[in-house]
């Protein structure tokens, strides 16, 4: 249990400059980390009225609700803000795959893969 | 094992206007998210070539490696970025907490537990 003065709100939260704030999405099932995207103040109050993720899409200009085309709605169970108060953490239930590509989560690319000591060792 | 043309390489990783992006910490045995901080390319470079986390602190705009004053060195097994190539994920191995205040992850407060259907069912 978290007790009273571990509890966030909106008066905590650490908005950008662009009036966002970015949201990790983490599979509540599995612990996988699913995607990162940007809320605004209407989205993030979109998201806790309806359960449903909500973010802003900085590409588009636009509100967007997860899965308003695929149908691959992400359930959100819990939102959890970081200690600056300017990331958001939401434990979510996917309807379907996180990403655009099929892929269930976003981070399907591996980047590096690093040897104990780091890759010049 | 990932095919080879789901590895990412620098070339498409994509930086912010300020030369940045943002990187997720997760912890390899647990699968807790510990917290989110920002890169630059140095940053990423150090990281990859040591094993250890280094970020970009925008507050004091001065790389930064993880730990070097805590001790909480964040040791680095993989790096995987997501399909738009503006997030990073990093799989580690904590020294200590990842939190300032103390806590393993950042993500210590709760801002929201939302009822099946959202808030206002």
């Amino acid at each position: 249990m978290l007790t009273t003065d571990e509890m966030a709100g909106w008066d905590d939260l650490e908005w950008s400059a662009d009036g966002l704030i970015p949201a990790i999405l983490q599979d509540a099932r599995t612990g996988a980390v699913l995607m990162l995207a940007w809320m605004n103040r209407e989205a993030l109050r979109l998201t806790v009225r309806t359960g449903e993720a909500h973010f802003w899409s900085r590409s588009r200009a636009a509100l967007w609700r997860k899965g308003e085309t695929s149908g691959n709605v992400q359930r959100v169970l819990e939102i959890r803000a970081d200690c600056d108060g300017d990331v958001l953490l939401l434990s979510v239930i996917p309807a379907g795959p996180a990403c655009h590509t099929g892929h269930a989560s976003c981070f399907y690319r591996r980047f590096a893969l690093l040897e104990e000591g780091g890759a010049s060792s």
